[in-house]
């Protein structure tokens, strides 16, 4: 029985597994981002065949199939390109292309039912139904949705900062949070334009990042638990990431009666949900009352896809995962991950 | 005694006015965007030449100053390099750089001291005092600030619509209305990526676009006086101008006191406040008490800062203008402006 690969392509990190049909990992490979929507083709091939390369540990050898995941992995990807790589590292079947955020999923659970909400720089909730996509709530980006993300909580620190230098908004202990990180002299005296000298600087260099480095403000907002407009800012990002799960739990003809299969697991990922426990207990306390469900289990937190992607090249074989299978995936490849 | 010349230099559009030292317009000639920073130098110098050129009626005469209102103008411009256009067409004396905020104040008042409100595809709220800027609240761009902009109001807008596509937000009238505005087909059906194509849609052509074209999408909001979504929206909207227009009312010493001069002139600005009185009726009853005044004048709306730098091209060179010249420079305007 030949073994499969199976690739959690992040936009920063790439992880390629090796695993037997038993669900036992025997080599793990990390490279560089392997998107090709947001590296390119030639980079992401590269990062791709790098990170196989060391699973494999540098030895060509037959293997079934490829499991790809990565980010808009549902939609049309020059997949073909990437054949030619792996075929050269071995690959004799099928290349499978999957979304990270089914690996995601699949890193907490087993199961072909469940739900997930993943809050990292962008916030999207889940329904996995019959092992596939049910249902993709939110993940529209920075400008039109990712509610309660980590974009989403650096953008309200940063206006919250500028209305307190105005006196538009009321004064909060972000303002010198943010201003010491950014290197600026908190100096209130009106410059020649009307404003003060640090709102003037916080305008020059928020407009020169990207705005997706906004999010790394995000962290401040836990830093002072006294601060009546960080707990505002963050109680409101928990109110709308349990919206957006509740959303996703329900199908759209459930929708009227507001409940949902409150025993099929709860997967939590990215760092607004696993890097401290204040906003993933918020957004469980504000769930609507049919969705929490009094037997609920407690949500699985997850960091990266690796496991998923080796449970979904497992499953898209027709190989069955249960317990057993999902344990000995889990624990060989923590084995392997050890540093 | 020499005429004057008064440029109101906006982003996409410039205004030229040649006036005598007692007020009356003489030429007025209009151009394409005149800012350096958004136009480039060179297209903004044939703008700036182009209005003059027309507002002098074709022919070089000798004038004793240019006073030249744009955003940004109080910072370092360049405008040596406007200088020798000016020299060519008769310039002998100063040129004066102003704020493009100034001039619309001076649009609509002609004292030294006053505030204004102006929210276009921006927010920015103003205090003058002795003719100069003495505060600027807001105006801090889409990704700080500008609250209750148009830019903000069309942000809302399509925020609504991509939650209530998803069910983490409620249903409203701007999901049609936005929908068939951007040629979308209301498709509820989930495509394989989880999502509905109307969402899919919505996504892809709203990152197609400069964040700044969203602003178009506000006009929406005031399509349905019965729809909850849009009322909310609108709502905020005046509850932040109010704030912006408080703050900048109130000088840094007396925030604590909240109360200012409420017989000092205000003045209106921009689409949002002046096409419908919706949203200037509703900031103006949030004021917060002590800013309202019993006696406060109701605000004057102004359309654009050409009266404005006409009111500072003559106040820059030591001539007072009073209400009997503010008079004269807005009737003899409107004259020359009338099709």
């Amino acid at each position: 029985m030949l073994n499969h690969l199976a690739i959690d392509a992040g936009g920063t990190s790439s992880r390629a597994v090796l695993l037997a049909p038993d669900g036992s990992c025997l080599g793990y490979g990390t490279s560089g981002g392997g998107n090709p929507v947001s590296r390119g083709i030639e980079a992401a091939t590269e990062a791709l065949m790098a990170a196989t390369g060391e699973a494999l540990g540098g030895v060509r050898q037959p293997f079934g199939s490829v499991t790809l995941c990565m980010a808009g992995g549902s939609l049309k990807m020059p997949t073909h390109l990437f054949r030619e790589g792996f075929e050269a590292w071995g690959l004799t079947g099928t290349l499978v292309l999957e979304t990270d955020l089914l690996a995601t999923f699949y890193s907490g659970s087993y199961h072909s039912n469940g739900y997930a909400l993943i809050a990292g720089t962008g916030a999207v909730g889940l329904r996995v139904q019959d092992s596939e996509l049910a249902a993709v709530v939110d993940g529209a980006g920075w400008l039109l949705g990712d509610n309660g993300s980590g974009f989403w909580l650096g953008r309200e620190t940063i206006r919250a900062v500028s209305a307190a230098l105005d006196g538009r908004g009321p004064q909060t202990s972000l303002t010198d949070l943010l201003l010491a990180g950014l290197d600026i002299k908190h100096d209130a005296a009106p410059t020649p334009t009307g404003r003060s000298g640090a709102q003037q600087q916080l305008i020059a260099q928020t407009y020169a990042m990207a705005p997706i480095e906004i999010s790394r403000f995000a962290p401040l907002l836990f830093e002072d638990a006294n601060d009546a407009v960080s707990v505002r800012i963050i109680d409101q990002a928990s109110t709308e990431l349990a919206l957006t799960l509740g959303a996703a739990m329900l199908d759209a003809d459930q929708r009227s009666e507001r409940h949902a299969a409150t025993d099929y697991p709860l997967v939590f990922g990215g760092s607004v949900l696993t890097k401290g426990s204040t906003v993933a207990n918020a957004v469980l306390a504000k769930l609507p009352e049919g969705l929490r469900g009094t037997h609920a289990p407690a949500p699985v937190l997850v960091h990266d896809g690796a496991v998923g992607a080796a449970v979904l090249a497992l499953k898209r074989q027709g190989i069955e995962v249960d317990q057993v299978k999902f344990d000995r995936i889990t624990r060989s490849l923590a084995q392997l991950r050890r540093p």
